[in-house]
């Protein structure tokens, strides 16, 4: 291997592997980012982010939708009705994931 | 509901929707991710690819890599030693992730 190009390479993990790291450990999984792109798109009431986002269990998604706030890229919003409303959107922090998944959709379709 | 909306949101989906879903389903999980992220970086041998991706299993890392080079993402290169030694690196096709792993560094920097 080229040591020229082995030195350039650690130097790039140090400078952007823990980011690149703790940023998957936060939105990589799969259904997280499937649930952070129906956000992306509009607010869901639970009920309905459950059927667009199909095969999800309802325990992985109250689980999922629970770290999503906690990490602040969504937020939970209940109308005091009966039964209760509960809708889920994203939030101005999550919003900036738009150019993540942009590239995801790029890298889509240049791969099929 | 406002149905203006709806449809927009729809065309949207539609548009981009699968694209992103199957590109989610490939590469969206969290150790994919990972390793993908360590092959962007350089080539590795099985067990540094093991030490590097921190908590992975031998299991999931073998299946994980069997998807990948099945996906056309990542290669496997057997050097016929005594044992045999196995390098795994990146393709182009997988070289092309560059840009979504970017976005994530991008991202990274922002959400801390």
């Amino acid at each position: 291997m080229d040591t020229t190009a082995e030195t350039t390479s650690d130097s790039f993990t140090s400078y952007c592997g823990a980011t690149v790291r703790r940023a998957i450990d936060l939105i990589g999984g799969k259904w997280t980012m499937l649930i952070l792109w129906e956000l992306l798109d509009r607010e869901h009431r639970y009920a309905e982010l459950q059927r667009r986002v199909a095969g999800i269990s309802q325990k992985v998604l109250s689980s999922e939708l629970k770290s999503l706030v906690s990490a602040g890229l969504v937020e939970r919003e209940v109308t005091p009705t009966v039964p209760p409303q509960v809708t889920y959107r994203i939030t101005a922090e999550g919003r900036s994931l738009d150019d993540v998944f942009a590239a995801i959709d790029r890298w889509g379709h240049r791969h099929r």
